[in-house]
């Protein structure tokens, strides 16, 4: 698997890579343990602070992981990992070393303890922001405290579940600045 | 532009239109006025009941009418009507008929009174199920209490944003179905 070299993106950015809906890998750390499960249920909430809200369901080994470290970070994969991605949610850190298991390399984040996926063209850095919602709908609100980007390049095609064993591919962009008012740019 | 015939969608099964995470049109209704409004930011929250968060700006038209209302569509445009999706972003209910505007047609929903959209291939008719993040976050969670999807082609190309008038195009389909444990399909 290749591995991106990064630079720092401005974290009110983010939503360039998270808003079109990729499917995400989140890593996590707590008592000596790192961890990695594939998520889908995501939206970016807010610019500043950069507010990202994830929805984590209980049966996942993450879950208490991050509910305990009040961390993680969300990896976003291109297409080509595609079998990573899937492999990564078809089995459970409670039971196996999914660094191992899918020859993933790990990171030192610079705010937070869990690890960055070199592998992944973009690396967020995220603190839990409000943990209200977490009880009744599983659904963590983060801040974006960090962001590495890929220095190329730029954002290359990026899988979206739809369930049922199925992934779209993004991989076409098309431009309609012309159309948009300066204030909504 | 083109209209879709249509049949119902079990509500368990929006995830496969909403998870890759398209562009929206959401629809609304509230004292005689119907309103429309493109939105990007949005997740999926639950499968029973259907549940979907989306973040709805205090500045938009559509908040109020939302917000007083507790009613919505959700309508999924194709790709190729990127051209309305821009123009709908970029003005204001409050100062013009984006219907007219745009030559929107607008059906009768069986459930809420905000119109469907039959110029989109799926439209969710929802209703407000928690406010409580209203508030602090402009974060409605909504019921999809009837959906209604094109009968065909299946799910069209659809649109993704990335902020700065650039959209991601997802027109194609990739399985991992063999990948899968039987218990996440």
């Amino acid at each position: 698997m290749k591995i991106y070299q990064k630079t720092d993106l401005p974290v009110v950015e983010i939503r360039r890579y998270l808003e079109p809906g990729p499917i995400v890998l989140l890593t996590s750390h707590w008592k000596e343990q790192n961890n990695v499960m594939t998520m889908g249920w995501h939206t970016v909430m807010e610019f500043t602070p950069a507010l990202v809200g994830c929805i984590i369901a209980g049966g996942n080994h993450s879950f208490e992981m991050i509910r305990r470290s009040r961390e993680c970070v969300i990896n976003i994969p291109s297409a080509e990992l595609i079998d990573t991605i899937v492999g990564i949610g078809n089995c459970s850190g409670a039971e196996v070393d999914k660094f191992e298991k899918f020859n993933l390399l790990a990171a030192k984040a610079n705010k937070v303890k869990a690890p960055l996926l070199p592998q992944c063209f973009a690396n967020l850095e995220c603190r839990l922001h409000d943990q209200s919602m977490v009880g009744k709908y599983s659904f963590f609100i983060f801040e974006v405290v960090k962001a590495h980007i890929a220095s190329r390049p730029g954002c290359p095609a990026m899988v979206h579940y739809t369930g049922d064993g199925v992934f779209r591919v993004s991989d076409k962009t098309i431009s309609r600045k012309a159309g948009f008012l300066p204030q909504n740019l």
